[in-house]
């Protein structure tokens, strides 16, 4: 039933085989060392994060004490299976990393730990880690589409899917054929997970599904290196990830564009420290505010016009208790960004909680469906916001392009003072060792290798 | 949302965090010894297994290479987490671990590798190892039961039910309170998967599914102690197990006779080493043979009359390649008990695959949907078939209670017997070794600890 090469998953490997860097329009080069520059910072500053830490406990019990692969929290090194585990953990927690808005993913945080991990087990240089991520954001982010938003509802994509653009970037690091990188997907989709009720306990499932996502993703690729074999169909069969977990699922999806749509440079980065489903609406607040020069007290409301995903993923959220949670919390993201002036690290740390300000304004907004913005996304995030000051006024704003998005992308002297400041956030890496790194990634074809980023503490 | 203790899953974690070996009636202990005995037995058998020895190799590389927990396919010591991961891979490839009817879980395959790798890393008693697995039995069983028909459909249970039976085994051994189980299971059905794509090419998938369901229990049960969070209503919830991976979820099933209804003790053995359903057909061929006297020669055609699980599970198999995939073969089980009298272990080896005979038999075999098999189903598993003969007979025999059920189970002469074919199937325990195995188990509930069952070679 498989001999056949001519179902979708199989032209999806047989493209992820085949094409080499030299095929890869420099642009999309140059987007994906900033991508990586991005996400570096961000499993830096995923130290010290309580989840984090527990999975690094759970990694030191269960793990080996030594190894190839670098745990950027701690400086410590461990086998590629616990390294891209715990940096996948810490990848996602302060919500820096990219996103990709039409499939949803979270590409970073699940692909570079496993490249990087596995890499650095082998020695593989700079470029073969770029052409390996670019497999992982290419596979992943069609995977994500294919599976559908009926899929987002209810399961966290980037732990789900995540798990095979993981396995897709090793195998094709690991140099495997199309029929191994098909065996990988197999084994990585049969333990595909990540479901979203943990949102209403605020608890720590997120960091679990990204450390989960890139380290069976590296495990699955690993196996299938090693002759271990999964089901070929797993994404569009009778009995795989589609038919258990999708109701919308769109098999032309996965082969959409392959070799000419280069869909690794239409992620996005976050300029807000919060869950993109936030941002849209803020920046048209923060816009509004700006035209009209009002301040937070003259805002008697504000209504954000949204998406089902963000009412699906924000909507449990009404009382944030960790600053993590309140990276959920429309209110309270449309607070900081009123009160504060932004919504970035430092303002969650700050003031997300304490500030009484916020918790107002916080009480202040509401969400509600809107059918062009619903028809629009995933493709399109369209932020839109109607506010109604104190002394009776209604006003709105719209902004079509969300700072952050390609078309309205960070510079890089832009995503070099974010790394800075992801790297100071806790005192994961000093400015003078993420000067390093910015400079080492600006350079990353011609590195020799991908070891030692940061020096043993 | 979760502050009230209502709920199906919190109550049946109440009950777990509660219950003692003293509440435990004795019978059900007994089987419980039973149970391990078949699962140890089982461990072993899978050693030189193409699959399992693939997951040794990764864990070679990537776990620890000492430790306090065993590895039996290798002898070997390892962290809890490997050696659940393996255990778990060989204690289901050669499909001879139990089965519970209703939730069509095999509960051995995880709970006992998840309880077995902790203890030993932690000098736990046998009867605490005895009392976790009863937990991780009532859990499983009763989630299983939960997730209902429809998820079974499309998911192994056992990979994603077993993730949670795993967590629950694992958390009563640690003594977790009812809140601290609930956030275990909240960890392991935030990674709960397993897809049945793989049986269409007969992939290595479902080795992965019971090594992995095993150590992420463990993995849950351990982040949960060390006060990582996990959503409250994994199971129940909006976003949760049910929402995301069934159509007929049933609340009520969580929480069935909690206390009064042991459901450990309604799981059953296997007494042919094929799916498991394939046996009540296999049982009433078997019973019409032995009744007419007749030969495999003499039959021209065989309909067994099934539940729509079986159809579902074993309909894509239809030739066979690998010994694996012919223990889902319906036709090949018929076969090897027509023409060599037994499905077991040696017959699967020796007459699968090459034996002309029962390659023959297998193309006179079909599967017919049965609305009375069907309904009873999954409470019941009904054997029926219908034999035309070569003279133009047709016969028929019916069995109610396969052999190896609650009500028709393996006497312990007969589960001793059993054990040691299959420590003698790879030469994974010698006869002395596994008679000392077996004495160990039937004082399991004063060992004080369960270290060192097999002695390094």
């Amino acid at each position: 039933m498989s001999a056949d090469h001519t179902y979708p998953t199989r032209q999806l490997c047989e493209f992820l085989a085949r094409f080499t860097l030299a095929d890869v329009p420099a642009p999309v080069i140059e987007r994906t060392k900033d991508l990586f520059l991005d996400w570096i910072a961000s499993a830096i500053a995923g130290k010290d994060a309580p989840a984090v830490r527990k999975i690094q406990e759970f990694a030191a019990a269960m793990g080996p004490s030594t190894g190839d692969a670098e745990v950027f929290v701690d400086r410590r090194r461990t086998s590629p299976y616990f390294a891209a585990l715990i940096n996948g953990a810490s990848s996602h927690v302060v919500e820096q990393d990219d996103v990709h808005n039409g499939s949803v993913l979270h590409p970073a945080a699940v692909v570079f730990p496993a490249v990087v991990a596995a890499a650095q087990a082998e020695g593989k240089t700079g470029a073969e880690v770029l052409l390996a991520s670019i497999a992982g954001y290419e596979a992943g982010i069609r995977i994500g589409e294919f599976m559908g938003r009926s899929h987002y509802r209810i399961f966290h994509t980037t732990g789900t899917v995540g798990t095979l653009a993981a396995a897709a970037a090793v195998a094709k690091l690991y140099n495997l054929d199309a029929e191994g990188i098909n065996q990988a997907l197999g084994s990585a989709g049969t333990q595909a997970a990540g479901l979203w009720e943990f949102l209403r306990d605020a608890a720590d499932s997120k960091q679990l599904h990204t450390a989960k996502a890139a380290a069976d993703g590296l495990q699955s690729a690993w196996l299938a290196r090693a002759g271990f074999t999964g089901a070929k169909q797993i994404l569009e069969g009778a009995q795989g990830m589609a038919a258990g977990m999708s109701s919308d699922a769109n098999p032309a999806s996965l082969t959409d564009g392959l070799g000419t749509r280069w869909a690794t440079a239409e992620t996005s980065f976050k300029f807000f420290a919060s869950c993109r489903h936030t941002h849209p609406a803020a920046d048209a607040l923060k816009v509004l505010m700006q035209r009209e020069g009002i301040s937070a007290d003259q805002i008697a409301s504000v209504t954000t016009h949204v998406h089902q995903g963000a009412i699906d993923v924000l909507g449990p959220v009404v009382n944030p208790t960790t600053i993590h949670q309140a990276k959920f919390s429309m209110g309270t993201v449309l607070g900081l960004v009123a009160v504060h002036g932004h919504a970035g690290l430092a303002e969650f740390e700050q003031h997300a909680l304490q500030d009484a300000k916020v918790a107002s304004f916080r009480g202040k907004v509401e969400m509600e469906l809107d059918d062009e913005i619903n028809a629009a996304y995933p493709r399109k995030w369209l932020g839109r916001v109607t506010v109604r000051t104190t002394d009776g006024r209604t006003l709105a704003a719209r902004v079509d392009v969300p700072k952050g998005d390609p078309d309205n992308t960070l510079s890089r002297p832009e995503l070099e003072a974010k790394a800075l400041q992801l790297g100071a956030f806790r005192h994961g890496a000093t400015e003078a060792e993420m000067r390093v790194i910015i400079a080492r990634v600006w350079a990353l074809e011609s590195a020799p290798n991908v070891n030692d980023w940061l020096p043993a503490r």
